[in-house]
């Protein structure tokens, strides 16, 4: 999917959700953890339910490697179920992959080829040839982590240089010599809060997977008023406080409620800064 | 496995060599490329020929994943014919995985309950809460990147703070007080050369996987001199050196011979440096 697609769609919308589908077996309502299928089935009521309120599926990759081959099949299949039946839904295969060149090139082929997802999440640490690979499919792209949600962002992602920069600075900063905003995101948590200020002042124009909003705490009115650019640039990813709504036979009805409202306080943010 | 048994094997087999099983089908043989089952095939031919050279295995997860279910059957599989056939061999999956608590948690559980290696490479990016789930295991390992072989490790890894202090240094200083040397070793690459002491002087006791030997053009009587401690202190993989050694029918034999004239080598260092 090109930048002007995703932009496109974010405006029809009034969305820039993402929903993040980390299926964990233990957690599905009682009937679809004992199914063959639970994970694909739940995948596919979630998708379903939830297809109207955003623009982009996250599943992330963790969830369905614990399964093993079992797993990685229902990965698949998610991936093809989204595809085919909302062909202008953004796919982001959550994996934070990144090896030496000719082995990201493999991951590549596993992501962008065998799976057909439009991103996946890469891992800064091993510099530009772990990341490039990435870059060479057309319409295809590549989401940097930043500066992530988690408590252990403060280990190594603040480290500052001589002269003041912040390692995670540096990383935004040579990665978009690597690419435009038409291949380059990045992944900035939303519990960084005001930092986002700091991210755009380097990465004004690239688009952001914001995750850590809900369940880790993070607000979205101090994303959007920190992060949003005139075409957006948000893609904000909410999974357990939408996924796992509730553990009844009613799960999709609510998750398809929680995306509705979150929806319809992103509308109202979109329209706040001048977006539609 | 232990510290203490992964030293004696090392000791009894006079070898630090691990075989990178990154087997790419393209690359097989023509008998086995097109065989249904020719990774797994051609895997287990390489394991039984190199067995009595190495110490470890250590499949590479992108090989295998892009050829999603099928490769990660195959993946699977390889694992377990290890287990079950070379019970005293150390078993890493070069996967560089590294997420927020919970789902490296996950992570953990798919390379360690499902899959069952000893050991998991890890990105050291986002912290001390991406890497802490899989050192809860007892007998298992991480493997954190440190100083990775590729040329993209001087984008990020050796940026400066105001101390002279290099990010990889903080990795391995700071990564030290989350484990000890039984559950936490570093990846090392051989291009580096003389940057072992350095690495050393930092981390003395903690062993270090050495990619780059070979194929990427490292020296292993470099890596010996400066990285070697008198428990050896290192694993030192190779990957296209050994399984494409010969791309005939004759692939194992040459696979035996090439992991067989390093494994002599690797013993006269051991002797030389007071290991054996």
């Amino acid at each position: 999917m090109t930048y002007t697609d995703l932009v496109e769609q974010i405006r029809k919308k009034g969305s820039f959700l993402c929903v993040g589908l980390d299926t964990d077996i233990k957690k599905l309502p009682a009937p679809l953890r004992d199914s063959e299928d639970g994970v694909f089935e739940f995948n596919k009521a979630i998708i379903d339910a939830t297809a109207p309120y955003c623009v982009a599926y996250k599943p992330n990759t963790a969830f369905y490697e614990s399964l093993g081959v079992k797993g990685w099949d229902a990965l698949q299949r998610t991936v093809a179920y989204i595809r085919n039946n909302y062909p202008d839904m953004f796919i982001i295969a959550d994996a934070k992959r990144g090896d030496i060149g000719n082995t990201s090139s493999l991951y590549a082929r596993a992501f962008f080829e065998s799976m057909d997802v439009d991103a996946i999440t890469v891992a800064p640490y091993m510099g530009f040839d772990s990341v490039k690979p990435f870059m060479e499919y057309g319409g295809k792209w590549v989401i940097l982590l930043g500066l992530t949600s988690n408590p252990g962002s403060h280990d190594f992602q603040f480290l500052t240089d001589a002269h003041g920069t912040r390692l995670f600075e540096h990383v935004l900063e040579t990665a978009r010599s690597w690419g435009d905003k038409e291949k380059l995101m990045f992944v900035v948590g939303a519990t960084q809060g005001a930092m986002f200020s700091e991210v755009r002042r380097v990465a004004p124009d690239n688009f952001l997977l914001v995750p850590g909003v809900g369940a880790q705490g993070g607000s979205l009115d101090e994303v959007a008023k920190w992060g949003m650019n005139r075409d957006c640039g948000l893609l904000v990813n909410s999974s357990r406080a939408i996924i796992y709504a509730s553990s009844g036979d009613d799960f999709d009805r609510a998750a398809a409620a929680e995306a509705r409202k979150l929806r319809d306080h992103m509308t109202i943010l979109l329209s706040t800064y001048g977006v539609i």
